[in-house]
C-alpha cells in the first residue's frame, strides 16, 4: 500500500479527538431527548429529484452509480430514479415525514444526527462530509407560532449544556421574515426575496455595495435603500429593538400590518429568551438567511469570539416543510454543524479529553501462563462497569506500565501469584506512583477517572 | 410532491423502531468500552483503488461523482482518484491505521460503528445500506494468539448483554485456517483456498455436490474429497472436538506441523469460551469464510431459531490487515451486522420500545396567556433529568390527555391555576388514571417511566 495522504473535505479524528466529538453527540442527544424529541436516521441517499427540487444546490450533489450497472439482470433499467447523497436533514426529513405520515403523531418533534455531503470546495469549517444535528418540529395543516420561541430555546440549553466543557458562548441571532418583508412593501419595495438576498451580502460586500445592488437589481431609489440598510443596522437583545424598529417603519410611513404582526412575534421570542437564556439571544435585523423556503422566525448562531467561522447553528420557519398535495406541513428547525464545530474547538486546543482510551485500568501479567487470573480480574472490575483491559504481554512490569503509560490509563492492577491468585491484588496509580493493596470485587477507581472526562484545553 | 415510496435496500425505522436500533448501538458501545475499545469513525469515502484492491468485491462499489463537475475551476482534474462509499469497516480501518501509524499506539483496540453500503440486489436480511458495529485489535510487526481467544468473547458479552431486551441466544461458531490447511496438506491437498471455498458451499448446495466441485475443481481424490467432508461434519463445544479431529487426521496419516499449530490454537480458545460464555462458543470445522486473508481463527455468529438469517457477527485473523512496505500489521477483528440483527428483531415483534418518544411528562397548557407556567414547570422537571415536553395547544384537557396517550406519554402535569402558580400542580398517570398533587420541584416519575425502555415484544 502506498503512502496515504487525508482526503482534503473529509475530516477525521484521533481517537482522542473523537471522544471530545461523541462527547458532543451525547450532549445534543440527551438535551433533544430532555425536550420530547424523538431520533430518526434517514437512509444516506434520496432520488435527485428530490434533491434537486430546491435548484440551487445542484452543483453541491454527490450522485451514485454502482461499478458495474448489471446490464443482464436488468437491474439498472429497474432504476428509474438515480440516488444522491443527501446535503441536509431537511430534504430527506421532508420525504420521510410525507413518507410515513399515516404512523407519525402531529405536531411530530423530531432529531436527527448525522453525515450529510456536499461536493463544495473544501475550506476552513466547510467540509465535503460533515455531521448535522437537527430538531424540527413539523405540524399537520397548521403548526402554532410558540414552537418558533421554543426551538432556538432548545438549542441555546444544548449549546449551555457544552460550556463546561470549554465551548466558547454562542450568539443566537433572530430575525423575522414577516418584519423585513413588511418594511419593505411598507416602503414601497415589492421584491422583497431579491431584498433579502442582498441584504444577506452585507457581512461580505458591505452597505455601500448592498445600496448599489438594491438600487440596480431590485429597482429600489436611494432614499429606500438606505431605509433598508436602516432596518439592518438595528439590533438588541430586549424589547427596545421592537421599539426602534416600529420607529424606522413609522418615520417611513411604512407601518403594514405583516410588519406588525411579525413585530409581535419577535417581542414574543425576545421576551422569553430574556428570561430563559439570557444575554444568549439577540435580534438582529439584518439576518436574512438566503433561502427562499423561510416564512417567519429566521436564526443563525455565533461562537463569540469565532465570529468569522460563520454561523454553527441555523434555520427557521418554513410554511411548507412538504405537501402532498392534500396536506401542507409547515414546520420550524434548526441544524448545527457538529463537525465545523468540533473541528474549531478541538484544533484550537479549546476543548480535550483527559485520555484517549476508555480504559480506566490496565490488568498486568505476571506470566503467560497465568493470563486467566488477570481475564477474571478484568471480568471482576468490568461486572461493576469499570473498563480495563488487559495487558498484550508478560513482560518486565516496567514496560507494562509504560503501555499504559503511552494512552493515558491512570491505574496498573498487579494480580497476585500464582494460578489461584483469585481476586486480590495490588493497584497502583501510576500518575502519582501511589500502590495498595486491593480487591477486584470491590475496588473503583476515583469518579473522575472512570471515563475519560471531556475538559477544557489549554489554549482556553 | 408526488407519492412516496419506500427504496428497496435502504431500511428506515419508525421513531418507536429507531429506540430498539439506538439500544442495541448503545449496548455495544458500552461493552466495547468496558473492555478497553477507542471508537473511531472514518469518512465515508474511499478512492476506488483502496476499494478494489480485493478484486472480488467490485461489483458492489458505489462510486461517487459530483453532479456538475466543474471543468472551470479545474477541479475536476485534481480529483485523480475517484471516490466509491466504503462496503466494510475493515479497509478503511486499514487505511485509518497507515494514515495514522505514526499517532496510534500498538496493539491498538478500536471499535467502529457506521453505515457501509454495497450496490447488492436487496433480500431479507440483505441490504444496500447497512450499520455495521466492528471491533478489532491491530499489532504493529506481530499479534500475539490471546486477542483471537478475547474478540470472540467480547462479542459474546455483547450479545450477552441484549439478551434482556428479547434477542435470542447466540451460537458463535469457530474454525481455525491452519488447521484446516494443515489436513489437507496432510492428505495431500496443495490448493487448500480453493478447498476453503467449496467447503463454503456445504450449506447452500449439500455435501454430494461440494464432494464433485473438490474432485472437478480441486483435483482432489474421492477418498481426498472424502475425508474433507468428515473434517467439515465435526464440532463441539469441548476439548473433545480437538481429540475427534486428531483421531480423523490421525487415520488419515495427515498430522502436520501446521494441523498440531491450528489444534493448539482452537483447543485454548474453545477451554477458554467454556469458562467465559458457556454454551456459546462452538468449535464447527465447516467454518471456511470464503476471504483469502484470513490467517488463524474465523468466526460466524447465528442467532438460534434464526439460523436463516446468516451469519450476523464474523471474522477472523488476519496477518496482514495493512503494510506500508516496511511494517505490516496483523489484525483480528469481527463484525455485527446491526442492522440485519435489528431488522429481524424489530419485524419479528421479539424487541419492542415501551413509547416511541423520549418524553416522560406532558405539561398541560390552562391558557395560551399562562403557557409560560407550563414552561416554568418543563424547565424545572428538566432540570433534574425528565424528559417532559409541553402541550402544543391550550385545549380541552380530554384532548390534551388524548395527545400523550397516542405517543404513549405516561405521565400528564396540569399546572396550578393563574400567572403566577409557581412549580405546584397535580400529575395523572394517564394509564391508571391515578392523579396526585405535586411540586415540579420535588416530583420524579418512577425510575421504569423516566426513559422509554426496550423490551421483549408479544412475539418472544
Amino acid at each position: 500500500m502506498a503512502r496515504i495522504a487525508p482526503l482534503s473535505g473529509f475530516p477525521e479524528w484521533l481517537p482522542q479527538d473523537r471522544i471530545v466529538e461523541q462527547h458532543v453527540l451525547d450532549t445534543l442527544r440527551r438535551t433533544f431527548e430532555l425536550h420530547g424529541f424523538s431520533g430518526i436516521e434517514t437512509r444516506a441517499v434520496e432520488p435527485l429529484d428530490q434533491l434537486l427540487r430546491k435548484g440551487e444546490t445542484s452543483k453541491e450533489v454527490y450522485v451514485l452509480s454502482r461499478l458495474q450497472e448489471e446490464a443482464d439482470d436488468g437491474a439498472a433499467a429497474r432504476d428509474k430514479s438515480q440516488l444522491g447523497l443527501h446535503f441536509d436533514l431537511t430534504v430527506p426529513f421532508a420525504r420521510y415525514v410525507l413518507e410515513n405520515a399515516g404512523k407519525l403523531p402531529f405536531p411530530f418533534r423530531r432529531y436527527q444526527i448525522q453525515k450529510v455531503w456536499r461536493g463544495e470546495r473544501p475550506q476552513e469549517g466547510r467540509f465535503r462530509e460533515f455531521i448535522q444535528a437537527d430538531i424540527d418540529v413539523v405540524g399537520s395543516g397548521d403548526l402554532p407560532y410558540h414552537y418558533e420561541v421554543e426551538l432556538p430555546l432548545v438549542m441555546a440549553e444544548a449549546f449551555g449544556a457544552l460550556r463546561e466543557i470549554g465551548l466558547p458562548p454562542v450568539r443566537i441571532l433572530v430575525n423575522n421574515r414577516k418584519v423585513a418583508e413588511g418594511f419593505y412593501r411598507g416602503i414601497g419595495l415589492t421584491d422583497a426575496e431579491g431584498v433579502l438576498r442582498q441584504i444577506d451580502k452585507l457581512d461580505k460586500i458591505g452597505p455601500e455595495k448592498v445600496a448599489e445592488l438594491l438600487v440596480n437589481e431590485c429597482g429600489a431609489s436611494e432614499d429606500q435603500a438606505k431605509a433598508c440598510l436602516a432596518l439592518a443596522g438595528i439590533s438588541g437583545s430586549d424589547a427596545s429593538v421592537i421599539r426602534d424598529v416600529r420607529a424606522l417603519a413609522e418615520s417611513h410611513g411604512a407601518v403594514t400590518e405583516l410588519l406588525e404582526t411579525g413585530l409581535g412575534e419577535l417581542e414574543a421570542l425576545i421576551v422569553a429568551a430574556e428570561q430563559r437564556a439570557p444575554g444568549v439571544v439577540v435580534a438582529d435585523l439584518k439576518i436574512a438567511r438566503g433561502l427562499d423556503y423561510y416564512t417567519g422566525s429566521v436564526y443563525e448562531t455565533v461562537l463569540v469570539g469565532h465570529e468569522q467561522l460563520g454561523s454553527v447553528c441555523s434555520g427557521g420557519r418554513y410554511d411548507t416543510l412538504a405537501s402532498d398535495g392534500k396536506v401542507t406541513y409547515p414546520g420550524v428547525g434548526l441544524s448545527i454543524g457538529v463537525s465545523r464545530l468540533v473541528s474549531r474547538i478541538v484544533s484550537g486546543g479549546l476543548v480535550t479529553a483527559t485520555r484517549g482510551v476508555p480504559t480506566a485500568v490496565l490488568v498486568a501479567v505476571n506470566t503467560e501462563e497465568t493470563r486467566g487470573v488477570s481475564d477474571d480480574v478484568a471480568a471482576a472490575l468490568r461486572s461493576r462497569g469499570i473498563p480495563c483491559e488487559v495487558a498484550p504481554a508478560a513482560a518486565r512490569f516496567g514496560k507494562q506500565i509504560r503501555y499504559a503509560d503511552r494512552r493515558g490509563i491512570p491505574f496498573v492492577w498487579f494480580p497476585g501469584e500464582g494460578d489461584d491468585a483469585g481476586p486480590a491484588g495490588s493497584v497502583k496509580d501510576i500518575r502519582s506512583g501511589d500502590q495498595t493493596d486491593a480487591d477486584a470485587s470491590t475496588w473503583a477507581p476515583p469518579a473522575e477517572d472512570l471515563h475519560p472526562r471531556v475538559v477544557p484545553g489549554s489554549a482556553d
